[in-house]
Order: C-alpha cells, then sequence, then structure tokens
C-alpha cells in the first residue's frame, strides 16, 4: 500500500490530529508534520499499569516514554489538548492478548483508572538522518517501517516480558556508522542501533518477512541496520494477556506538538526535575 | 605477554592498591580484586579540564565518568585513601600528543590545578557476562582486550574529538544476543554493544591488528562482538594535543571500592542528586 502524507508534510500537529479525530486520515503517519515527534500509544486497565510503568522504566530503549495520561485521556506534556482515544488514525483493541479489533475512535473503550502511556518513535530520529543526507528507504518509497521480533530479550516485569522488537533500514555501512554517531546522541528516543549487518547474528530468521510493518528493498552493497523499536511494549503485552489494552496500530501513530530536535532535552530536563 | 592474576583474584581494592603504590605490580590488572570495578584514567592540566568534561559528557558510552579528582591526587567516591598518580601499575606521559615516557608512578607529574578523570571500564560488565556462562576469551588466556579505532566518530567538544575507540570480545551469536541483554542494562559503564559481526562494517580494517592491546582468537562460529571503550578519550587526547597528559597504560587500570554490580546503580543515583 502506498499512502499520500503530502498534504500533511507541514501541517500542524494540533490540526492533523483535528483531522484524524474527524476520520479523515486512516493510514500510517510517517512523514507526517514535519519536525514533530510522533508516539506510540499502550492504554492499560489499573491492576496493570504500575508493572507495565516499571518495564518501560527497565528496557528504557525501546520503551523511552514520553507522557503518561491518568484521569481522562486528554494529553498535556505532549500536546495540549490532544485526545489519546481519538487522534490516532488506527487502534488496535487486545483482550486477554489477542486482537480483537481494529478502530478508528477509541473513545468508547475508556474506562475510570484507565492509563495511558505514550512511547517515543523512531520517527524521531528519522529526520535527522535524512538531514545528515541518509536516505530512509521506507519513506522514500511510501511505506510502513519493517519490524522484526529479534532474538534479544526484554528485561521481564511483573507479566510483561518478551523479545525486543526492531525496526530496521538499509544503508552503506558508511552510511551506518554515521546513524550510529546521530542516534547515540538521542539516548530518549531509543539510542544507538542495537546491530548492522547479517540478521541472524539478531536471531531475525527472514529479513523479507517483518513481524510487523512493510518489507524494503536492500541494495547491493547495503546492509540491514535495526534499533530498537517502540511495538516491543505491544509483543510484551501479547504476553501479559491483560483483559484489554488499547495500543496504536503499528505505524499510525500520535503526532506531538514537541520538535523531534528538542525531544531528547525535553525529556532530558524532565528526568532532571 | 601473560600474567599470573591469580594471587591478586580475591585481595581487597585497597590491599591491591597499595602493592601497586609499592612497585609490587606492574602489568595489567584484568581479573584481579573479583567483583569490584576497574577504571581508566586522565589528568589533564587546568586549562584543557573543562573541555574534557563535556567531551565525557556529550560521549557517554566511551567516556563514563566515575570521578573527578581535584586539589590533592587522592580520590574519595571512588575508593578513600586512594591516589591517582601511585596506584595504577603503568602511566603514559603524552607531551603535545607523542607519548614520551611510561612510568610506574606518576606522582611526580601532579601540578596544582591539574584535574584528574577516572572513567568506567569494560572489566565492570565482564564478570557478569562470565557469571552469565559467556567465556571472555582475553581473560581466559591471560591477555590484554584487543581496542580498535573505528569509522564511528566521537561528539567532537573544544581541542578533543576523534574515533570510538572499541573493546572487542568473541563469542556465539546467541551468547551476543545474551551479552546485549546484560550489557544494555548498564548504561553508566559503557552500555550495549556498538556491533555484532563483520569488523569491516564498523570500519575496523585488520581484526588481527588492535590498536591497543593484544589480539585473541576468534574460533568457527564465532563473531567478534565490540563495545565503547574507555581508551576512547586517550585517542582524543592524541589529537588535542595538550602539553602534559597523564593517562593509565590500556589494560592498567584504577581499582575502585566499589563492585561492579553496584556501580551502574551508584552512578544513576549520583546523577539525580
Amino acid at each position: 500500500m502506498r499512502f499520500d502524507i503530502t498534504p500533511y508534510i507541514d501541517m500542524s500537529p494540533a490540526e492533523v490530529r483535528q483531522r484524524i479525530r474527524k476520520g479523515e486520515i486512516t493510514f500510517p503517519t510517517a512523514g507526517m508534520c514535519r519536525g514533530y515527534a510522533q508516539a506510540n500509544l499502550v492504554i492499560l486497565p489499573p491492576e496493570y499499569a504500575a508493572d507495565f510503568e516499571e518495564y518501560t522504566r527497565r528496557n528504557p530503549f525501546p520503551c523511552p516514554v514520553l507522557e503518561i495520561i491518568r484521569g481522562t485521556p486528554e494529553t498535556h506534556a505532549m500536546g495540549e489538548g490532544g485526545d489519546i482515544t481519538t487522534d490516532i488514525p488506527e487502534y488496535f483493541i487486545y483482550r486477554n492478548g489477542v486482537l480483537s479489533e481494529k478502530v478508528n475512535d477509541a473513545s468508547a473503550f475508556w474506562k475510570e483508572g484507565y492509563v495511558g502511556f505514550l512511547i517515543g518513535c523512531s520517527f524521531s530520529f528519522e529526520e535527522a538522518l535524512m538531514a545528515a543526507g541518509i536516505e530512509v528507504r521506507h519513506i522514500a518509497t511510501g511505506r510502513n517501517v519493517p519490524m522484526y521480533k529479534t532474538g534479544i530479550r526484554t528485561v521481564k516485569v511483573g507479566p510483561f516480558e518478551g523479545p525486543m522488537v526492531c525496526s530496521m533500514r538499509p544503508m552503506t555501512p558508511e552510511n551506518a556508522r554515521r546513524a550510529y554517531e546521530i542516534t547515540v546522541q538521542c539516548p530518549n528516543v531509543h539510542g544507538a542501533p542495537v546491530h548492522m549487518g547479517d540478521p541472524a547474528i539478531l536471531g531475525v530468521r527472514d529479513i523479507d518477512q517483518p513481524e510487523y510493518g512493510e518489507s524494503v528493498e536492500i541494495r547491493e552493497g547495503e546492509i540491514p541496520v535495526f534499533w530498537p523499536c517502540g511495538v516491543t511494549p505491544q509483543a510484551a503485552i501479547e504476553n501479559a494477556k491483560p483483559p484489554i489494552v488499547i495500543t496504536h496500530s503499528p505505524g499510525h501513530m500520535f503526532i506531538t506538538d514537541i520538535k523531534n530536535a528538542e525531544l531528547n532535552d525535553f525529556l532530558e530536563a524532565r528526568k532532571r526535575r
């Protein structure tokens, strides 16, 4: 599938969130609102929230928390006036660990005591890669990023455990080293690559069969480069099997009011408070 | 060269520091004082210290600072009563970026206003790897760890810049994934591997010719796994060419009073203060 994101490239996050809320946008958000950070979403019932919060703390690279939403589904730090139950183009509803529904509006599922987690996303560093002249293939070809369950396990907390999911971008070894230099400076938005090169070393069986997203072409002279991915918590949730979980559909993100270039410093400053 | 470190495996750090001070130990410290963290050393004249401190802050994975020593050469947080100018088995003295002397006692070189930096070292996670049943080849064979200048550049601050130096340990892909799981949990002592597999991707030309330390055998079915290395600042100093710098000789470290298992939490707690 290809989507025309052109009208949304330079639109404000508040405006795009409104259009998503109205049902105008139901496809992946990659490339929209150039410059602004996008976020993964997990909403859990109260009895699972504390363990999940600790799980994100123990696995900060795949699960960098941007904002925790309690009380009402409204966002504040990441976008005043946003709503995590309506401002994402597609939601997955899991029941007992099994995907049961895909919806474009999740407001009917929010209940008292539910806790929402907005989690950083690799889109946040792709802008910096492109600014450095590194082609990001899936954006250039209008596809969703390929994501793989790897042989690396996350740290278990309560019922939450599972593989680290990694997103993959093909590039030359030279660009891979530059990409390391750029992304290692953003530890709060996934940080440096987990692996550069042979997918088998990472425990990825078939590079053409990603577990999430869509496969992309790896050209002659290029290697796959893997980063920790914010879909990791979804894999942990599949294992934890809570009675109900609401998440974004992979690639369909919450667009925040914080610029990518400012996100790492924003989170670093908040840590020190 | 092989060294018999057996008598020092279970000795206390304070006792081993005393024996180094007396000149009894003049060889690499790998494997000594089992359980205790070891540190790299850089001592700079006052006009270079501020830029270097910022350089370590911008490059935290290769340069995790454990303690900054000002006034007298005595250590406190990392070992009450230690002395960074006498308690390391071998020192390098650089003049204008060129190695000019190797000495076993550097106390004659310390001057008013000099600033010392104790920097974390990969020995700190090797204990955890071995506890997980992963053989650390250079320890098993009584050698110094091989270290390579890579094609990844560190973030430049003032006159300090240069390649990231990585230490290398050969292991199976399965163990490499376990090693990732273990070391990613210690972001304050070098963190996760930079790379697993083909050295050429990292910009390492000849795996048998490390720039520092000694080469080790890579067996059939094993891959090289590379971590950020505390020798990185020495490479930056070679570029900055201060009139004088005192460092440890690679592999010859300052042994601290803090246990490896506690070091990451110790540094995390200090960050939050």
